[in-house]
């Protein structure tokens, strides 16, 4: 079911399938998507999570900036390839088409943002200075995927480390 | 034709109208459509810049922190509105669409950085330090844009300002 959401959502984007469409790719019935994840929404959302936390597991280096820049520089990597923007595009893209696509995406969010705070209360814990998840949100991820949506130029891992460096001088 | 495209990305978002639906509430002919502009995507992203230039104006103040002051608390406003949302989220949609989408997103993109570079080319001439296009992108659109679409609070002139002070800083 997950292979059949990413595949239809590289190829068509979020918006241009439905259950049906997924149901057919799994050769499985629509009633046991509906049954399992209740909406569309909440199918991609998963498919979202899973394969972002698969593909870019949250570091733990033994020191945040290390941690940081390993975070940013798979971030980059997966978000120049198809399937992660268009993992970007669906999270983006849940939001557009109101409740219950609003929910999938802070149940997304949520849960992502809990494992990046794991990593900060790790360095927390070894006494380093911490950012917030949301100034990581502000000025690694955000120009990440704001570079990538508008088609501004490669992320190089040099870009990548740079926003990290600059995040935590500020 | 431009009211009929903001009202259609509005109510249905991007992807989910054809000229045809656009020719419909225009109450004018298809061809005329692909007469002026070619295609869905280059109508769609001249009605994001005519909105985008008239609702929020590159600022000249007579100095630099003020104008990017002033620049981002427009955009602050702009995207937390329905039409500012639905114009980000429609120059996102473009190159989601691949050809000719890209070309209309790019074409927006380079249109929109060389009214900023106004701004930056006036401060140059006073002397002042100034930051490039994309360092401004990438701490003070990216992080409005992305909170805006990954629905991580509103934003404040405050939010905004601290961008700016943070940019100029670094």
């Amino acid at each position: 079911m997950h292979q059949a959401v990413a595949e239809l959502a590289a190829e068509r984007g979020y918006g241009a399938f439905t259950v049906g469409d997924v149901a057919a790719r799994a050769r499985v019935a629509d009633t046991s998507i509906y049954r399992r994840w209740g909406s569309l929404e909440a199918l991609s959302a998963d498919v979202a999570l899973t394969w972002l936390t698969e593909s870019s597991p949250i570091p733990d280096t033994g020191n945040l900036r290390d941690d940081l820049r390993a975070y940013a520089a798979g971030v980059a990597r997966d978000v120049s390839g198809p399937s992660g923007l268009a993992v970007l595009r669906l999270v983006i893209a849940l939001a557009a088409a109101g409740e219950p696509g609003i929910a999938a995406r802070d149940r997304f969010i949520a849960e992502r943002g809990g494992q990046m705070r794991q990593m900060l209360d790790r360095a927390a814990a070894r006494g380093e200075p911490t950012p917030s998840t949301l100034d990581i949100v502000d000025h690694v991820l955000a120009p990440l995927y704001v570079r990538v949506l508008f088609g501004l130029g490669p992320l190089t891992s040099e870009y990548a480390d740079d926003l990290v460096d600059r995040l935590l001088r500020a």
